[in-house]
């Protein structure tokens, strides 16, 4: 959370979402002119399905958050806007769990360090510790929490309490082959992002390029979204593909795949950073 | 133009550009409310190069166009607003201009008849008669305008009243292998569109396969464009590209190219037609 | 079949699968040596896994197609080669079947015009009538075959007479929106190309661009495959996806998921025609 | 260079051009039936243009590279063949050359590490010091070797000791924003490849994301290629491609072109490694 010394002529980002009426943008841009705000970037989309509407609005303002959460408050009662707001950039305190496999978590840190990605890795978890030494390079602790049929209680108390000591914000599964129980994703719904290995729906579950070189298919692709307790069936963010061909072999898949999970789980945890992704019950609205 | 005596509850598309500064969106927004409009599309973008700003906006009301466009004009004074107002799917009146290669014109008809471009084709121009068969079959009356170095004015002359007395809205160049003068280009301004049969502004001029065949790239694309006095300069508004290797030869790239340039020509139509497309400058402002 | 009485110089194409072992690639081109032919284009793929070997090979002989396959015949027999044999360009009788949406088979006829398909499309058979005109302005007699629970058999009956008094090579399933019965898909094997309008095995079944939109996916795609007994399960020949968004509704899945299709169908049925499609088990190597 | 005491069934790599002929592919593979191997990949293209035929084979054989040599020597006098011969997957020694963006070069080191990319980083040229750490973190030892107007020469020549002294096969360079002299780019001719963040021929020269968002293109791109004395017309190798739109900005098309240069470089690094590019003119043959 933003706090309220917060310099003048800030950037602030608004995400609304609330059900559809006529007005709503009047009455919330009416809100910012009396703000003395500019509006820099603004997107908006009404689901016809869902009759709901849902705004994104970038805007430079010298008020301090909590005046701007004051002033939107009659609003939002009114309109029964559910709002997020919050600082543009700020850096969103972040937890990536990890494997063996370290293409995701190399790429998170280096595009971090790079200044591409408005996150803050907290803190890395690894239930095995060959990520360990690429951890430390980028100066993020590394905790290694093993994970085995006993001990998978105690290993799901010990992440909740990083998440909670570190105030994590954001939890990524970088290619953690893991399944999280239903208590931690519903305690901490709408706030993991995991990467799958497959152009879901297609192959759910377990060894997705061994189903897809089985199958013949002619391109193979990832899926970042949104962990539910369904396994593979959370709100998908975005996805990839790429195109194969009869002479590649499973290793082939897995390569390629690999560059194809980092590049689209980059992406979900940029979005989800700049507060572009509103969830619209099982679909998710990004606003690009 | 529509006519004022639209239906009740009609859906309009709103484009505005003007100098970017505050309060824009809430002084249009609070027209569409006086009007009873409920919003259903609405896209922004400030340019900060060009501290320019640009919106569109979809909205039903039971206004006629007179009482929107009235209601407007105080707010489109102050603000310095262009404004372009039209009925949503009002199929836009267009000439297509062809020489041989019919597959961008077939494409076109095609998608016309299936309803999936808001235009109606009112004639079609060759400089050559091979097409005059297809357009037959979709009902549109072909003209056949040849064009020489001695004929060429002559023949521009033709085209303009053509486009004068069918009330044409947007000229389609759909592989027209003639240049426009600079006189019809001005005349025509922000209403042609090309279909370049490269990736600009890569191979500009003529042969463009054959370029980039000799050049030995791993991509091919095609580029629509607004045509203006600067030949393959004009505002891109599309680009679409496909892989090829050495294997293949210039009738490859050329029958693969075909394909680019159709669906890109597509989309650009449609997107003009739609009104989703604004100048900004060189370049343009495509709200999908 | 071509026939014996071919000019000199011809160009052939020659596809070859066996078991694997050494020896295969000198002992073939041992016979073109001493059939004085000079290859002009080669493809070949050992699949570990099926042990299997595949061999695309492209030559000019003066020698007919009799005397070719006289001179494979020993080797074919001593290495248990599966032998296809033709000339490079002859045109694949084939049928074209459809329902009412015309995108496939608009393209297919187009590029058949255009010289970019060696295929002769001899008839087109629809259980509806809406595309004879089509089907007429391209030459192409139409078949109404009018499906029903009654006449489905009595349907299938026509249908085989049809491949048989045609001299059909290939059917092609244009977006034909009924399930062949296993004995056709039998009798027919390796003969049926059908496109599925979703990037299977992703959204099998019916509505599948109702199922994408439910679930929320950011691409949409469409399948090339065999048609086999088993529904949307055959060998994949060929996908493509394209990108969506939460903006879109199902009618803009609809007509974006028609160009992908009409392209990928119309690469398959290239690619077949051109004798690039060999099976191997459930899955397709595709010699480009 | 492999040595001699390879192991019994090792995997070896062929490539070839020659003038095209009819028998070539027989007469090689009658040697590889004399030597008792056993073809595993076979990829071959006749250029109808230049008249000249590239092949490349993968072979498992028992015999010693010498004896592979000498079996080869007379069909190399006879038909006039360049020849290449290698071991599958021995890693090439590779020098990389940077300034001060990281990305291309945190990419190769990773995909190495992983076993993705039969290379051998054998050291890291840097102009600027920036990249010391990353190369230290993988073990490989960083040459600082700063470039002025006035040190040119004496750096490039430093260059070519590395080169020498360390057994250096290919230099990569990742985002090094130095000119090589025409000297050094005759001594290393094919041995250099060059990552230029542009769709080439589009944007040649300095600075090509601002050309390109000045241009007000839709997709940006990147291109490996062979680095000549011609600057950015050496011969390419690889090019990829993403879109973009009018609300980036320039630092958003450097982002993303980062992403595409990685994996361009990545690709081109690695077919080179393999043996899969051939020079064919200014054009390249890759044998994916």
């Amino acid at each position: 959370m933003p706090d309220d010394a917060t310099p003048t002529n800030t950037e602030w980002v608004l995400t609304i979402s609330c059900p559809d009426r006529p007005g709503i943008v009047h009455a919330v841009t009416g809100i910012l002119v009396q703000l003395g705000a500019n509006i820099t970037e603004s997107q908006q989309f009404g689901n016809p399905d869902s009759e709901h509407f849902f705004l994104r609005l970038q805007f430079v303002s010298a008020a301090t958050e909590q005046e701007i959460a004051n002033a939107l408050r009659p609003v939002a009662d009114e309109l029964s806007l559910e709002v997020g707001l919050d600082r543009v950039g700020r850096p969103v305190r972040t937890l990536v769990m990890v494997s063996k496999a370290g293409h995701c978590l190399n790429d998170l840190l280096f595009r971090q360090r790079s200044g591409q990605l408005p996150i803050e890795v907290v803190g890395v978890v690894g239930n095995h510790t060959d990520l360990a030494g690429l951890a430390e390079f980028y100066g993020v602790p590394f905790h290694h929490v093993p994970v085995t049929a006993e001990s998978k209680e105690q290993s799901e108390a010990t992440i909740s309490e990083l998440v909670d000591s570190l105030d994590v914000e954001l939890v990524v599964l970088a290619r953690y082959m893991q399944i999280l129980s239903a208590e931690l994703c519903d305690r901490l719904r709408g706030k993991v992002i995991n990467i799958h290995h497959s152009f879901l729906p297609s192959f759910k579950g377990a060894r997705p390029y061994h189903q897809a070189h089985k199958r013949g298919v002619k391109l193979i692709g990832a899926t970042a979204h949104f962990v539910t307790t369904d396994l593979d069936e959370g709100p998908i963010i975005e996805q990839d593909v790429a195109r194969v061909d009869h002479n590649q072999r499973i290793s082939d898949f897995v390569a390629l795949g690999q560059e194809i999970e980092a590049r689209t789980l980059a992406r979900a945890v940029k979005w989800h950073a700049q507060g572009r992704i509103i969830l619209d019950g099982q679909r998710t609205v990004i606003f690009r």
